[in-house]
């Protein structure tokens, strides 16, 4: 049983119907379709503003690097959280579009930014001088890759002090869904409401085959956008089977309950392994991921017992880096677990069932 | 009915039904998959070699601008026809992902690049000169952008004076599938036999969703491409839904099935205009692309029907660029038609005949 | 006695006189000294206007890539003559500064750009279309490659077309005080007031030893341009000494006087080879270059007599690439003679009593 | 009287006096005269090996950033210390010639990198995980941004660490002759012996106008390093007049009699101030930059005395950025002094009369 990654997942079948369903007679390609101007209009309801720009794309790593290449310049400092994706996970790809933007890293508990540590940031940042490279934007994961989530009042005070320096504000929402679901409030809520100005919306991790919507709700920043996507090879000629993977992403609410599902499955897991004895629950969890301290024999155990899931001081493609590297450096014991849209309660109870064996509690 | 691009069209069946056989239970993100691994075993079969290496991403741009920058570093100099996809349709990707190399465009007969103007741009190209971007590669594009194709003599030519010269020799591959139809040859008979070191594998235009394979035929030019993928946001998590498209296009050959069909649509449709008072057929068709002269009348009269195909001297999306304009300026009554996978023989003849009416022959 | 080019001259004796001149004592680094100071003035007062913005940087190149960066997208299309130096002598330095931007290279009598080709060239651009480079730039050499100018009438005929499509006007001045002193005109006649928006401003080949500026009469589009020099390694710490050449070079009109005597010494040269049988003047001498097309023997006999020139179809350094190669190819017998601020009227003679012998009539 | 910085000062009369001794005449551009000849030969003696590719280049940040395109692509990853000018200093310029690699930066004791810190980072980096951006360099500062030097062991065990990593050693020598004259060793000694591969040898701040090379010490990272040059505008026409001040300050050792002389005051400067109460010398001053933490008074005294120094905790261009920004934030009077060539005793003196002053101890 795979709590691996949400990424280990297969297509949603409302969203495998969608692709068939579409799939009928010509359209026109480029996104000058039907399908992608219902999306359009569909998104619009969603964050409950006409004032969007919406761009489709197939992977997060395309979603966030093309949005940060639209708010900062190659002589911008983009300020992140040093667990960020962007930062750890995706081969340098803001740096590459952006045309070699520097990515600052902070710390933050629970894998999420503050606005005191960017403020603090900021004020050596040296804006203005010519040696220095400029603050253009500050990027947010939400949810956190530590499965925190931020709520409105913390997204708010960032913006606040972001704007007030002339940065933009992008959210990595690659798990914007489980967010969402988790906080009970309306994705305006989560983003322009709270000063956010671009997001990458996330579909991949929770249901879709391969899709992403690049949302900014500053339409001003979306410049050029479309240019950038196309010579990034990020358009799609048939670009309906985008679309179509988005709409129906979002049709009966399908992602906020694929979220919600995820969610309950990860709660269910916490609270389970939080009653064994020697687990420690390390951040607190508000998505669908858990981080939890085990000892040796029982994590040995539950590996050996078949259940995949990652060992956070062990894979590099999960670890951090440079200025984290300490944090990763400490956590040995340390394992992920992540849920997701089509994680069985029954899986969720069989490997409880065996950590409090292996935890000699059964 | 649509003969505008065979990008209007949706995906084949065989392929959408092999999204869903790979869809259940978890897989290994990535790349790491079971239907991965296949993929690339009936790739070195289809090509008849092991010395490959195959890497799925989602568009023909992609796939192409990564390709070039595997073999064209920022200084370097990628000769190309003047109609080239990646000279005139890309957005200057090409550009982007090599990080500034240089397209040089050359004319050339038919949508062809002849070693002859290859030789002669290469010998006023300056190689060695700290001054000039130096000769790295030169692309070609088969079948070519004017439905014309590449038989192995003429790559043979090219590869031989581009390995003399230290460039590697590239193939934009988009129609690849007709132009192996329209040859009937090997594969292997059209790329490394012939000299080629890397294949842009088209599958989008002939049938799948979204998918295209870079093949590398020489290994050592693979070398980091993995990162520029990544980096590009072209690695899929998910990636077995890309794979898994390429291996339902190669099975059974549905690529070839698709491609001479396309084919003899095409053939079909040349040889009827070409009976027709006032129709000349500008280009020789040996793929799926028509282009045709046709009096203002005839071609008010089809798109008055509902005929959809593009003017050549009319679209900027399917015009040609700066050395190039000329042509394009000199194009009137230009009309370009294309056929596809699933262009229906009826809809062939219902052209045919509603072009006789329009030429009063009717 | 040297006519290969004016890159071969030392430096003028009032630039290493200032030199010296400003070497007392400490001065605040990276711009912010006083002699920088007193150059933007001067500059102001040279080209009556206070709206303009100078940045000195100490290579040609860097020159024209920083000002096309400040204009030009990644996604942007630049024109130019195909024998523009930023086509053919710069290793693609445009494409690296603009992150990829395209050269679009034209055609053009005596190697300047007409309003007729650039118009042609922009009907087939795909102005919007996402599959192009947008035209975002239109680069002229004053003086051309060709040792040709620009009157302000043709200036303004491309500046005109220029600014209604879009785009901003450079104009690569490496030789810029050659078109003045040529023309006898104003500097603001042949820039701002033609509609030029940036400049080149070229002091290297006229005398200084290592000093350009880029000037924008459009104050807008240096924002952000301090950031790219210093970037991209050409923001001088002891910045004085870029400036105390361009200061010395504008003090009591040296940068004319030394222009002057260049053209007078080619006007000479020309007249002088001009009237020898078998000689002729390929295109008309306006500044300080010479092509002329002589007898093989007489070209053999004047190399052997230890005259240094190019044969222009012989150097790829300063021979033409792509789209311009059948123009190199055609020019067996062709050389390039040029003079400098430097030159010595012994040498002219010289050199025309040489050819007079070979050519059998002395 | 200017401790501000070694870039405020002017040049040494020798080297003002090389370029006047190297004008007369013509000389072949581009690098092809026999100044830059005998620079070559001259680098060989100096750093006893012919092993050695030399290239001047007229900044220190253009000497840094294109040495480290030479070894790391854009997929790369450059390890260095927080307070590195390549990280701090440049605005992005590493980033901007390598086409995005990203800079690592690290802690360390005293301003220098440290082996297990890059050991500890290394162990994370996942090297060879297609998310992560590749190990491809170590870069050092020698002397460091704080005034302290690696001597040979140190280089020694980071230099084995790092190529037993596949990472190539870069040394940023804008103070290198300090750190030479201040461990009186050989020049060998602090670079290839010690495992150096490439380094940034300084000039500008110990007496050139604007003079650096770029020396590698194995020459397949040379490989395609004159293109890189000639594309970002570093490669003078008029090269003779940058291989000249290199030439003048090698001559009978003019390099480390200025860094003696340099080192030798500041010496003086901090042991002078160690003496006196309530200030704090924090670094060993190795080389010719003090940094002392002085009472507000006294801080405020010797600048209101017309003494030019920064104060660390308020200057952006020496301040740091990022993961380092705590040290600033800490540094509350903290300043820093610079010593140079032309420093002279009385200078030195008269501060620390003024200092003595200040702390009410005179």
């Amino acid at each position: 049983m795979n709590f691996a990654s949400d990424n280990v997942t297969g297509v949603a079948p409302e969203i495998l119907a969608a692709l068939a369903a579409v799939n009928a007679g010509p359209a026109a390609p480029y996104g000058d379709d039907a399908v992608t101007a219902r999306l359009e209009a569909r998104m619009a309801e969603v964050f409950e503003t006409d004032e969007l720009a919406v761009f489709p794309v197939a992977t997060g790593t395309a979603a966030n690097a093309l949005a940060l290449a639209a708010v900062a310049p190659s002589y911008g400092a983009v300020y992140c959280h040093a667990s960020a994706h962007i930062n750890t996970e995706e081969c340098g790809a803001p740096e590459f579009f952006t045309g070699g933007a520097k990515l600052i890293d902070l710390p933050g508990a629970s894998g999420k930014l503050w606005a005191e540590d960017l403020a603090a940031a900021l004020s050596v940042a040296g804006a203005g001088s010519v040696h220095r490279v400029q603050p253009a934007a500050v990027s947010l994961t939400q949810a956190s890759d530590f499965g925190t989530v931020y709520d409105p009042d913390e997204l708010r005070a960032i913006a606040e002090l972001a704007h007030a320096h002339g940065l933009a504000v992008h959210v990595d929402g690659a798990r914007f869904a489980n967010a969402v679901a988790g906080l009970g409030l309306a994705p305006a809520d989560l983003t322009w409401r709270a000063g956010v100005d671009v997001l990458s919306f996330g579909a991949t991790k929770n249901g879709a085959l391969a899709a992403e919507a690049v949302v900014f709700f500053n339409r001003a920043l979306a410049d050029g956008f479309a240019f950038r996507r196309k010579r990034a090879g990020h358009l799609f000629s048939k670009m309906r089977f985008l679309s179509a993977q988005l709409e129906a992403y979002l049709a009966d609410d399908l992602w906020l309950r694929n979220a919600a599902h995820a969610n309950r499955m990860a709660a269910r897991l916490a609270d389970g392994l939080g009653r064994l004895p020697g687990v420690e629950i390390v951040y607190p969890v508000q998505a669908n991921e858990i981080f939890a301290r085990l000892p040796e024999p029982a994590i040995a155990g539950l590996l050996a017992d078949g259940f995949a899931f990652y060992r956070w001081d062990e894979t590099p493609e999960d670890g951090l880096q440079g200025g984290a590297s300490r944090e990763g450096g400490a956590s040995a014991g340390l394992v992920r677990l992540v849920t997701a849209f089509d994680t069985e309660p029954a899986a969720v109870e069989a490997l409880l069932a065996a950590a409090e064996r292996h935890l000699g509690t059964g």
